[in-house]
């Protein structure tokens, strides 16, 4: 048999496809994890319906628009429901299995929403939201930069963003923050005249859970970006991603202890994903030393960043994924400009002599990213919070999400937390499965 | 080198088997947090110990009888033990992979069993059943399908099931039938001239990771079902995969908000399962269409057989497994008689010019199956009944089977909640983990 | 397109590597899972950073000691922040992958540790003792076996661990057993005049779920140890893995009941690992058979271990560690001197003709890993404890280290449970979140 490279590249997209697929279980407990137990049902359905309509909704339009005949540089407009794929070619196989793994692509970025509007918007009004960004704000974005548009024809080498930085992440933060701003803060949350009210998440476990998941699925979201398993890129980039990772946890527990005395466990979790979002763009085009760089600032940007929303603009997001996929997906975008080296890849950075044409490059893609993509969708919120409403009634949130949309309880067997007497939010003591105590002042100044 | 398409091939196997035994992870959280807590120690244990008895018993006898040389039709007779594989050749090497992809699918069949006879059978009668199904029941069928037996045989094409639908879902289903009747309702279920009561799991969100991870490791079962990485008929299978469990999510979620107006996260969960079990045996026939009808339909006859179970037939399934697996495995077996196109494989179904010829043949494995693995399954419960007795006392059902069974609680550290006064079912509110506030009526004429 | 057999070894190891980094989820979940909700925070928390931390270190030196020129035979001494590596040549992309690979592996070493030592440790002393294991004394023992050094030049074949039962799983154990020692039990295991105290963990699901991952981990483990996918060895390994996790899940229940009147579940799933942790020596060199046996008697040495250790020794071990990995390793490497088979590989043990000259060469390299590793580390514990100090006070363990190190809950929504009046230990009924019920006693004498 004569060797047919193509059926190497189908496994290892496929095997990517199934690692970035799992990213939706890491998603969902760390979500989950993260906010109380009384709207745990609610949370995983949200993660699994995005999933699930994000896959029909990107067969259906969203990969057309992404990745079809693109003559404008702006949309494509062609393959819609995999029209133009012929089954009876191995190349035409090949197209299935790069559709599959940009389905989870689309996906990962819908999922990113839900965490920030957790525990205070209506189901209905999530599920469609998500039909809004599978079907044309990520796939619309994703076509400027992955779809042959205008952005990959910008400067010399075009905006690089090698598995998504900005694509995916950025574009799921920023269309977060829209979603978190529209909605409004969680019941009790901000009180005027005093400290916001951090509300702990009712399992560490399942957060750390999710963290790991999600480490091990970037394996598969950055090494599968190649769409090719003849290359020995995949390596460096297992190399950057992890050193990155690393980097990012030990550099935003070292951050939380010098500001707060002690090991923020929250903080140190998201910190590792915020080294995973920020190499996400330069993975396969920096030396293992500028990967862990990139990862380490990314840790304190995160920890900067949600410093800066809970505290400063009073943006209520509760497992801090605006920080996280937003900031430091922003932030990875500009490293490539600053860390990528020829020795690994096509261009060097500003510090390694190319210049700040490439900067420039990364600031256009990063800035046109916030844009379009906050601006288009406070505009979809906006629509849906105008007709059947984002926000659960104060009630509905003080029962919990689970008992007004799902008529579930997501704990039924084990007894809830009794509420402190001195507990700061009178509010949410009268909650069916209150907070219990507020050890866990995430954030204080 | 010259290539040897052997390598890719045994790599791609083995990528297939570690993502569908982690399905026994996947089946493992998925029913013990469809369960009740006091029940979580023993659910988790019959989940391990059916993989482990089911990994060492196929290997001595299950394989031979699957796989081994068939000159009747109705059984293998050689290969116990491995014996006929030659470990000092490439081609033994591949049996050896083909051999642990078969493991873990008979593993998969065993576990489906547990979550159906779950917080009543006696820990040994349900060792004892384990042996029995990867021993017998489960290779003696899979032989009339995947091992040259007569179903493989029958009509122009042989009877269709790609990876499984019927040969490991519906003949776990069927047996998991036959347990649930044999063991009988759980305590409490069904009292006579009253509703039956809907008893809600303990962790919502340990049963939605369950599903994720059975969502992930069905990459593995249906693309691994090639036992080939030379093909690019993988990639196709990824993708019809994933759309099939994307239309059963959103069909159940549907159908369970118009029957009972609530977005139902117990049966959107099952609908999911249900929508992969569907497209397994088409899953590499069929266009991406087709595969999207076929799990939209799996996942509303996982909503419509577990009402027809539940409240007419009466027999409690605590995890939905005879739907999911039993029900929404037959429907997609006939589905490849209907949707299949040549197109995407060997043969045209109903719908597009192939006449009735295969839908008959399928709808004969659907029926031989029902017969076979019901009629065996419940002689063998019945006998483990009559000997060692299959039921746990209402006593020990009372307390739960982690401290009856295994002595052992399965959450120390947590205050049980407090049983409702008005609670439905007297019987249960002196267990020593009650399952609380019976909120969660999943099932409501 | 010629056939480069290397990017096919590239994908199989980066598929091993990211199987092999799951396994940090597996352990954080089996440690959390077997250990108080009170601890939960940290007992995550250790799992994250020593990954984070051990990737790091073993980037900058770790790896150079272990893999670099090894003139001496006792250390490698170059290779330091992969200096040697050419990023432009496929090999050395495949020395990327490699060098992943082993990263994995060292934070799976480094991991062992934190369970055993979970409850009571302090978190600083933990994290300096992470980089001491990764920097120095897991290279250092790995450079001797895998390293080109003096091990591997013992006998006519070398000391053999092909995938590290001794390596990483023995390194971790015996390092686990000086941390256990230094630290000292529990607050309130050991009373004088009085039987140790079975303190039970919280989650039973959360640790079965470790051990899925695990199980599931191990197929990257000792398969990926191939380096290389042009190989039909990783079949053979992957039936040996799983059959040896099997009869050592078998054996462990068998031996629970036949000692205490139950299936333990917390002895199975030990025993599941400690069947996994001795294949791993020999999983390339044994017959299916023998590796059920090695695996069976793994199970076995795991239930003895944990007595012996327990109840005798007076060594408090949370999570069994130390029986798990130090002495099922032990027995593993032992186990390649008996019952390895020329047929599977290139030695034949002393049961299968080849006299006793490989299992005494196994009994050194044991021997070595024990005096190097335990006295090595002994030291390092000592020093620590003498400066900073290892040991959370009484009152910190009894309010749990999630409160004294992280200031922040692990569950706060949940209630604890009341502390029964008759629990034996009254220093533990002040706890914060006490372990309630000590109904399960796991060792009985």
């Amino acid at each position: 048999m004569e060797y047919n490279p193509i059926y190497l590249d189908i496994v290892w997209v496929l095997f990517a496809t199934a690692l970035v697929f799992l990213m939706q279980a890491g998603f969902a407990m760390l979500e989950a994890g993260a906010t109380r137990a009384k709207n745990a049902a609610n949370i995983i359905m949200k993660n699994v319906m995005d999933v699930s309509i994000g896959s029909l909704v990107f067969w259906m339009v969203g990969f057309g628009f992404m990745f079809g005949a693109n003559k404008s540089g702006w949309i494509g407009t062609s393959n819609f429901f995999l029209s133009d794929i012929d089954p009876a070619t191995d190349s035409g196989m090949f197209d299935f299995a790069f559709f599959i793994f940009q389905t989870v692509f689309a996906a990962t970025a819908a999922t990113i929403i839900s965490g920030a509007v957790s525990e205070r918007t209506k189901f209905a009004a999530y599920l469609i939201y998500t039909v809004a960004v599978t079907a044309f704000i990520y796939p619309i974005f994703g076509s400027w930069v992955w779809g042959g548009g205008w952005l990959s024809e910008l400067g010399d080498n075009g905006f690089m963003d090698f598995a998504g930085s900005t694509v995916v992440h950025s574009v799921g933060g920023w269309a977060a923050l829209a979603g978190a701003i529209v909605v409004g803060p969680r019941l009790g949350k901000y009180t005027a005249g005093k400290s916001p009210v951090a509300i702990p998440g009712h399992s560490i476990t399942l957060a750390a859970l999710g963290v790991f998941i999600l480490w091990f699925g970037w394996f598969g979201f950055n090494a599968g970006s190649t769409v090719s398993g003849n290359t020995g890129l995949i390596a460096i980039i297992a190399v950057t991603t992890n050193l990155a990772a690393a980097a990012g946890g030990v550099a935003a527990l070292t951050l939380s202890y010098l500001l707060w005395k002690r090991f923020d466990a929250s903080m140190t979790l998201n910190g590792v994903i915020g080294g995973l979002v920020a190499i996400t763009a330069g993975t396969a085009n920096m030396s293992p030393a500028m990967a862990a760089l990139t990862g380490l600032i990314g840790g304190m940007v995160v920890v900067g960043a949600i410093v800066l929303l809970d505290r400063k603009l009073k943006v209520d997001d509760p497992v801090g994924a605006i920080a996280v996929h937003g900031f430091a997906g922003a932030w990875g975008t500009i490293a490539v400009g600053l860390f990528a080296s020829a020795t690994y890849g096509g261009v060097d950075g500003l510090f390694f002599g190319g210049g700040v044409g490439q900067l420039l490059v990364q600031l256009t893609g990063v800035a046109a990213a916030f844009l379009f993509v906050f601006s288009t969708s406070f505009i979809v919120f906006k629509v849906i919070d105008m007709t059947i409403g984002m926000r659960a009634s104060d009630e509905d949130q003080i029962r919990g999400l689970d008992i007004s949309e799902h008529q579930a309880a997501g704990y039924p067997d084990f007894a809830p937390a009794i509420p402190l007497v001195s507990y700061s939010t009178p509010v949410l003591s009268g909650a069916a499965v209150p907070s219990g105590a507020a050890i866990d002042e995430t954030i204080e100044s």
